[in-house]
């Protein structure tokens, strides 16, 4: 591709992140159609012309003209998609999509694809704490990681691709790693900490400690105001890879509560000395 | 007290907190001086305008003329400091701490003070992440928490002459606790959070993890910088108090841990919809 705008582009779910989507690439010029399941959406993006067109039904000329396709879906609910109508799809498209785990989608997605059609894989990791195609904006993109999970079966030209597409988006690091790399890291740095926050905001119910909280309490449980029907979703389709990162926090947090307990001061300095140093590399650049 | 400027304060240990109090309560016109170990301290304080002497002595004139004795000190070192020092004090002064812990700390210095002296204890719950009197600056205590942890020792007129000082301070919220519940408190919004952020910093030394760290994680972990010297301290300070707020994350999480291992969908939304309900509380207001 490479910035040839007289390639079609089809966005399947236009939500948040997929109205993201075509709101940066539509600067490029690029013919942009939506499929999703609210009118209303479409409406509102061509309104803001976001899109040149859309629809809530399988239109087959939109998904037959389409050369890449991106899927903004809830991961099963893409699986179901590329199921019942992949016949849909143009011969030689590509197709990619924005799932927050990889190892359980992309080896199903591959092996249940037409040989004529290549599915590149790729996790754009941005959000907002609002949903919706209202609320889409590409600012979400600015400074954030757009990492493609490329396997055996990809060819350079659809890397490069999917790696040209985070580019465009306006993503500030745009990287490969094996899908297996990308949920192991995506366990610890995403899934843990939200495990973390709500477990730390349901853990004590007593009242009124919210008339003395500081920043760090509210820091640390920002992500626990969670959309319930995807986290556990993501939770499960990375659940392996995300209980070793359990299983790795908790025996520390232990070690820390045996050190306190039996008052070994200098074992809790060392540990704070490691993770003061440690932190010093998550530093924003 | 109500701001009868004709009194005289004098802040034991000028770092940040203790720079904070001084700029803050400057500007009402206070006679004010400090104790404090390095001369450079009371030299900038001096420059600044921040202080009207000082020194690095147990000066007799200083501590035997103040009217009202803030300790800016770390525990032990509070402690030990009265221990020695207690019959320089004032006849009829009213002495105060910033110490973040209050059970192990209160009924020990009012046991071993003076009785004509009183101790009446307080948290003001601000800060920074770097120290010194040359960082202090009054805007830390905007829109926080000042805590007076009263016991049956002290007396209406100290109560109020410290719920007062946190008010000229410029404390957005300034309430009483008991000791007791101040300690669950702290050790649940404050403690229990740096455990479970130097837990997460530590936890997982996988290199190259920093290449795709969201706000998520920064945020959870910005506390993971931490003063291992003072932290330790704070901890086995409000061992038992912090050991069981310790327990109940550990149990939740646990708890969390086996519903997704045993693939109950059902009990992690219901988990997320919880935390989801109970953040709204938290939001600043």
């Amino acid at each position: 591709m490479i910035v040839d705008v007289s390639k079609n582009i089809l966005i399947v779910g236009l939500g948040l992140l997929g109205g993201s989507y075509a709101r940066a690439l539509k600067r490029f010029g690029f013919h942009i159609s939506a499929i999703t399941k609210e009118q209303s959406s479409i409406d509102y993006a061509i309104a803001e012309g976001l899109i040149d067109e859309g629809s809530i039904e399988l239109d087959e000329n939109i998904i037959g003209s389409a050369d890449l396709v991106i899927f903004a879906l809830y991961p099963h609910v893409f699986v179901e998609w590329i199921e019942k109508n992949q016949h849909l799809l143009k011969s030689g498209a590509i197709i990619t999509d924005v799932t927050g785990v990889k190892g359980s989608i992309v080896y199903k997605i591959q092996d249940m694809l037409r040989d004529d059609v290549e599915f590149i894989a790729a996790h754009p990791m941005a959000g907002r704490e609002v949903s919706g195609v209202e609320n889409s904006t590409d600012k979400i993109f600015q400074g954030a990681n757009y990492i493609v999970t490329p396997t055996a079966k990809n060819t350079p030209e659809a890397i490069n691709t999917c790696l040209e597409l985070g580019r465009l988006l306006g993503f500030s690091n745009v990287t490969t790693l094996s899908p297996e790399e990308h949920d192991e890291m995506i366990g610890f740095l995403s899934q843990l900490t939200h495990c973390i926050a709500i477990t730390l905001m349901t853990c004590n119910d007593k009242e009124n400690m919210e008339k003395f909280t500081g920043d760090s309490f509210r820091d640390l449980t920002r992500i626990a105001r969670i959309n319930d029907l995807m986290w556990s979703e993501l939770f499960m389709a990375n659940k392996d890879a995300l209980l070793e990162q359990m299983d790795m926090f908790a025996d520390k947090f232990n070690e820390l509560k045996t050190m306190l307990r039996e008052n070994d001061v200098e074992g809790m300095r060392k540990m704070m000395r490691h993770s003061t140093k440690r932190r010093a590399l998550f530093d924003k650049k």
